[in-house]
């Protein structure tokens, strides 16, 4: 039995050792190919696709799984053995139903539909990119009409970055958002004088930028023995192993939005650095879903990078890095700055609060796309005027609207939401972080993170994709996800800096 | 017919995507990858090429060669069809006699020992790197072992970089050149007066040799679109599709050799950029040989970039862009130095006559290597006693000596013939040049490359790997191999910057 566990195992690894290739190519698409490359990239994204897909739905893994099932039963639930065989059962079930061609037809022509947006996306006309959008969709309802009928479509896609979330939940939690978030976003943005981030324009050399982002990053756990720092168009994270961990970030030389980028992909990159070396070559050696993936990124760029201790420790290094910029800045001034919330334009650049709505927003439009009820070719519009009714904001062109990330270019539907569970998560995490570590601002104003870190990689990182989303829920706060420890931080921080009361929203 | 002809290209396309994204996590290895990513990327590398070789080997494929005979035959033999049939049965019966197990191991074993050699190199130990040379060396028997036995056991391993080539006619070229060179390079040092290169050392900024390697990349056919150049120990060129070309180069700040070395690899960039994109993602879209590929970059590099015409007009754009360095060095000085011939440790560094000593020994040695009459241990003792012998050099350590090259940790055994065979089909090939463009030199000297580029596309680049080195030479030049007009040029050029006669090596 061990030795045909052992033979699952060695095509597994050979498997995964595709995903990590096509991973590669993905992180070399965004940041290093010249761009001419791109229709032929996408011939050889869409090949090693369609390779690990008939790989893995060989009749071979099917019977191999079958046969194990005494050996699952003979270990531990948590055991490695037993959790291999759980995970990659649920997967082969799924991947059985989709045909290859279609498998490799979706990351075909998401890597064609790719570099259209990036076009698109510099000329700012979505008619450019709406033909590329459109074979995106149809793909991705061919790719839905594989599952049994589910509640809703959107569910199918939605278990593809969070297994086992479901449409309803996710607007659940979202309505609780949308209800509490609107009215206290207006009353802040009444007294969006309270706060003035003037500090944060101003000349910010590409240089420094990046020296900067890797002192803090070192000193968080980034090293160069096994990390990467890249400058691309969208930030994203990659990894090819737990020592091969690839981060990007954005660099402008007007501000200096790329800290807070490069530490949101830091996050990221930390999870998968930390996940068990045992598991690695495995379908393990992965996160768990998305959803606790953007709880990592945002804990260390909101709960971590936006606060007050952290910018104790840091400030004084800050202001060294930009001579003059934050001369007259007090620390205190620029922890608000850094925390002013405004209602903008482009997600990536979005304050804690509003970051939600933008994240809604998508949740809905993707539900209206994906049903046919709302046409590509009106969807500016469509954005345009959620963002006004939403954030009260006007989007004057669609390279600030709906042509700003990169997602649908690639065919990921149902993606953003997790952005916004992932920041409700986050808190949850927080509260038992807070609960274990009781001087943990003490050690951020010293620079420390490591107890942090250790905590991450003890109760999460290490167990790699052993335990689905609501298993590691359950198992660290004793409960399923709950917008409530979220909501409750983000008034008591804002409240805090634009002196409202928690309770009512009223002004004190 | 043609139905079937497409069903075994689609299955060769594949393949071929598999061999491209192999290239490029290489290329990723050499040029990016963190360092501790290596044992992973080792796994990554041997399962691609497994997959890819079975994907090759399959019975099918071998079927559709079989059934399609007709078909090539009632097309021309130049054709694409019939090219692409020829070539893909040799490839066939030569890759269904490697178990794919081996050809992984092949892989894996290269990667793995790559990292060592990085170590060994760094550290100049070659201790370090002894045991995993003895695995390659182990596994490269092994490989000829899948072969029917040959004149030499070396044949089998220079039949995969230069189809059809033997060990024997290698050796005979190489006598020449030994016979040849060794008197002359002996002579050319006792005058080594007659040329001062000190010019060529001082200080060199990295960011002004990266400017201006790619201004004068950019002049050759460097095209920013399809194009990239990145820095890296062991220069080479890599492409992934003819849109997707990548140069490496090593800088230093003391010397200006990464301009030498990027002009090289362009040589090998252009002959991959110029295969016919019809032939994208076949077979064909290779280059013929490394014989002829090198005898492109050799082309480039020493034909072209170390001419007096090619200096006549970059030469006032050096000395802007190095200040001060070149102030008091005329023209003709600047020629002299870059073609000063000088016994020297670095084959990468070397001028173009001792070149092809450095690969005669390793050559020698190769042989030696695999028939077992040279104990690896013993390597660097025979590395260190030829160079004294050959070149007159003492090796003052393993870095500089037997640790230089990064073949062999790759398992590339048979390879570095190649490079002098370059060398003398560059010249074959120049001489056709010459008569088709008689002006070429007051081309240069405007600074266009334009009708030399395009005679290479015509005559060599756009045919891909249609036909071999044997025919594509026959074809050119009407011959085979042949070191006369090599050595003609060689002593004819350093005859007159050493004011030598050619025909008696007797000063003039």
């Amino acid at each position: 039995m061990k030795d045909r566990y052992e033979e699952l195992k060695k095509k597994l690894a050979e498997i995964h050792d595709v995903h990590m290739a096509r991973s590669i190519l993905s992180w070399d698409q965004h940041t290093k190919m010249p761009p001419k490359a791109g229709e032929v990239r996408a011939e050889q994204l869409g090949t090693l696709d369609r390779i690990a897909h008939e790989l893995f739905i060989d009749d071979d893994i099917g019977a191999l799984l079958e046969e194990l099932r005494p050996y699952e039963e003979s270990h531990d639930y948590d055991s490695d053995e037993a959790s291999l065989l759980r995970v990659t059962r649920r997967e082969y079930a799924k991947a059985t139903r989709v045909p290859s061609d279609l498998r490799a037809e979706l990351t075909r022509a998401g890597a064609i539909a790719l570099a259209a947006w990036v076009e698109a996306r510099q000329k700012s006309d979505f008619a450019i990119f709406l033909p590329y959008l459109r074979r995106n969709v149809e793909l991705q309802r061919e790719y839905v009409a594989c599952f049994p009928k589910a509640e809703n479509d959107y569910d199918v896609l939605l278990d593809d970055f969070d297994e086992g979330m479901k449409t309803t939940e996710v607007r659940a939690v979202f309505d609780e958002l949308k209800t509490e978030l609107i009215p206290l976003i207006a009353e802040i943005t009444e007294r969006a004088d309270t706060v003035d981030n003037a500090c944060l324009t101003g000349h910010f050399p590409i240089d420094k930028q990046r020296a900067f982002a890797l002192e803090v990053l070192e000193q968080l756990g980034y090293d160069h023995e096994s990390w990467r720092l890249d400058p691309t168009i969208h930030p994203f994270a990659m990894s090819a192993a737990t020592t091969d961990i690839r981060l990007t970030t954005r660099y402008e030389e007007g501000d200096m939005n790329s800290l807070m980028a490069a530490i949101h992909e830091f996050g990221h990159g930390f999870y998968e650095a930390g996940i068990d070396p045992r598991l690695e070559r495995t379908p393990l050696s992965q996160v768990t879903s998305m959803s606790l993936h953007e709880s990592q990124s945002r804990m260390w760029e909101n709960l971590v990078g936006r606060s007050l201790p952290f910018w104790k420790h840091f400030y004084p290094k800050l202001q060294a890095a930009y001579p003059g910029q934050f001369d007259d800045v007090e620390l205190d001034e620029f922890y608000r700055a850094i925390n002013k919330v405004e209602p903008s334009l482009i997600r990536i650049e979005a304050d804690e609060a509003t970051y939600n709505l933008h994240i809604i927003l998508r949740f809905e439009l993707e539900q209206e796309i994906l049903d046919g009820s709302l046409d590509l070719a009106d969807l500016p519009e469509a954005w345009n005027a959620r963002m006004t009714e939403y954030m009260g904001v006007d989007v004057p062109d669609d390279a600030h609207g709906v042509l700003q990330d990169v997602h649908w270019s690639g065919g990921a539907i149902g993606y953003f939401p997790t952005y916004s569970l992932g920041n409700v998560i986050s808190v949850q995490l927080w509260d038992q972080v807070r609960e274990a570590i009781p001087d943990l601002d003490q050690q951020f104003e010293r620079g420390e993170f490591g107890e942090l870190s250790s905590w991450l990689r003890e109760n999460l990182h290490r167990n790699g994709r052993k335990f689905t989303s609501k298993e590691t829920l359950e198992r660290l706060v004793g409960g399923g996800i709950d917008s409530g420890p979220y909501l409750r931080y983000l008034k008591d921080k804002l409240g805090g800096i634009y002196g409202i009361r928690a309770e009512t929203g009223a002004a004190v």
